[in-house]
């Protein structure tokens, strides 16, 4: 593999000076682009979009070829490990993910196959190998995980439930089951982000979409811990031991000194806390990632412009910034709305990128 | 009115000594009790529950013969309002409360009807009298509302949608129609707190579920703003200028320095923000109320007890502390662990207040 042309994610993430801030969208590949919903139609179903190397990797591409972003992420979906270990993978329309059979007691856990995860997700593998040859090395590719909590959230749930009172209740009266699912999680998705990189993934993201849900000891025992046991083994890997790893605890405001302390290289951070905020909490040697309020998005064009400088203003002078939404695109923005924060970031970055 | 006997949860609101930290707890007069459902039943909908001031008062009543507790809380809805203001509330069964015709734009808001609270809200008042009749002295009564935010998330969606995009989305692209909305609801909020201590009500409470669904700037502006100007409206009455008020945001951890700057007496705490964190933040003067993980009650006896010890133990030694659930009780928990929990907190926190 060559190198990659527009490093400014990569300089970011170790820290080097880059002459604007990089820019990316959490989903950017997805349905409030008419050109995906194509693609979608095509595929007949989203599981089976998933499933197709080309189709994955075409969505992956458009909105590259739209926007000039400064990473890619490759499209497929968190629950693919699930779906891998034997819990069918199941959407209804406008309902999101489901599992028929959620995990009920540990001998469900037990009854898992975390083997082989490599040549289950083998598509995964696939489209990012197709994806990369025709990114051409001009940027870097994001692969991806669902955190371990997140994913046992859907296992035990079924599905996003209102409350998830199932799974967070299993903490207080099966704490066994957890931990024993969370070690088959832990094995299972660090070999799913090694086959990644060894497709040719460049940086890795992994989406703790519900560790919010948690108070501070359980967030650490059952969503931060099994985090960083994956983080470990990446770097034990001489494939994926300089990985740069980007952990997003969706609502992790109040943990962001035990997330520094992980060993990822960059936080995510939804749209709740300030970056200034943050960056006094987590210390100068971390990079941070986000986060616009996905909501801006629905305002005029003056009310995105004032916001996302908002945010760029409060993380003020310095080169650890990737700029992101606080959480994935949703499917009603005008993909003009994108463009125009988009191109309004890489013009009003520059002024913090003097130095 | 005479002297209320327990004065536990007036005097930890004071910062005045106790013998042992106050327990009350969200929701508990509700749908886990037996009793509470033979009630419901003979009220034919949730609604006549709400507008039958004798029913109202009687389910008040259960969680406080059951429990032996240091509070009761009117029974009422926080959507009592919106509906006092011309939209329907109705509910549909395991879907929650909704309005037919949400609010579209400012015209919609205009129509509203904020004046003359105190008369359509009359059955709350009834509920208060007669259940503060019934209390006898015992113990005081909390009277409530939701937050103006909160109540604008339901009147612009219509019902607790997933995302709350399109009351988020107002902020960037109809800014005014949420602050006439937040005026109308600023006005009627006060009067019916009023009223409610009018009735008899010895502590109120502001219940923002929604605030921490917005970023920083946006929960000052629309969530935190108006719910000060709530309490100033109540510092200048004459009546009300002393009573303690409670001001829980859901999901309000990064904001706990400018909630005390609210002017409120006590802060509530959902159960993702640890006691002596919040405590660091929020200095000596202000009582805190939490947070015990409500879903800790689904465990058994054995993790009820540590996960209780455990907020007592962050919280320490003091008075300032009324111990809650970090957010109300649901309908699947056992009577039984909820009589356990307050059993405990009665006995355990005694170790606390020794001083």
């Amino acid at each position: 593999m060559g190198q990659i042309k527009n490093t400014r994610i990569l300089d970011v993430l170790k820290g080097s000076p880059v002459d604007r801030t990089p820019v990316w969208i959490m989903r950017q590949a997805g349905r409030y682009l008419p050109e995906y919903k194509k693609t979608r139609k095509k595929a007949g179903s989203f599981i089976n979009l998933c499933k197709s190397p080309d189709l994955a990797s075409e969505v992956t591409l458009q909105p590259i070829e739209r926007f000039n972003l400064d990473a890619a992420i490759i499209f497929s979906d968190i629950l693919t490990i699930p779906d891998a270990m034997g819990l069918e993978l199941k959407f209804k329309d406008n309902h999101g993910p489901y599992f028929d059979n959620p995990l009920d007691d540990i001998s469900n856990v037990q009854n898992l196959n975390d083997n082989d995860i490599d040549t289950k997700l083998n598509y995964v593998s696939e489209a990012i190998i197709e994806t990369k040859k025709k990114l051409n090395n001009e940027i870097p590719l994001i692969g991806f995980s669902g955190s371990p909590w997140t994913l046992s959230t859907y296992m035990i749930e079924g599905s996003a439930t209102k409350e998830f009172r199932k799974v967070r209740s299993k903490i207080y009266n099966d704490k066994k089951m957890l931990q024993t699912l969370n070690q088959k999680l832990v094995n299972a998705i660090s070999n799913y982000l090694i086959m990644q990189v060894k497709a040719g993934a460049n940086i890795l993201m992994i989406f703790d979409s519900w560790g919010g849900l948690l108070n501070t000891e359980n967030y650490i025992n059952f969503s931060l811990d099994p985090m960083k046991k994956i983080i470990e083994k990446l770097r034990k890997n001489e494939l994926t031991k300089k990985i740069p790893v980007i952990l997003f605890t969706k609502g992790g405001g109040n943990w962001l000194k035990q997330i520094t302390d992980s060993g990822c290289d960059a936080i995510g951070l939804d749209w709740t806390v300030e970056l200034s905020a943050a960056r006094k909490t987590v210390g100068e040697n971390i990079c941070l990632q986000g986060n616009l309020d996905p909501c801006a998005l629905h305002g005029t064009k003056e009310s995105i412009k004032n916001a996302a400088s908002k945010v760029m203003d409060s993380y003020g002078f310095g080169h650890k910034h990737i700029f992101n939404l606080g959480h994935g695109i949703d499917q009603y923005v005008d993909p003009d709305n994108l463009e125009f924060l988009i191109n309004h970031v890489k013009e009003y970055s520059k002024r913090y990128h003097q130095n």
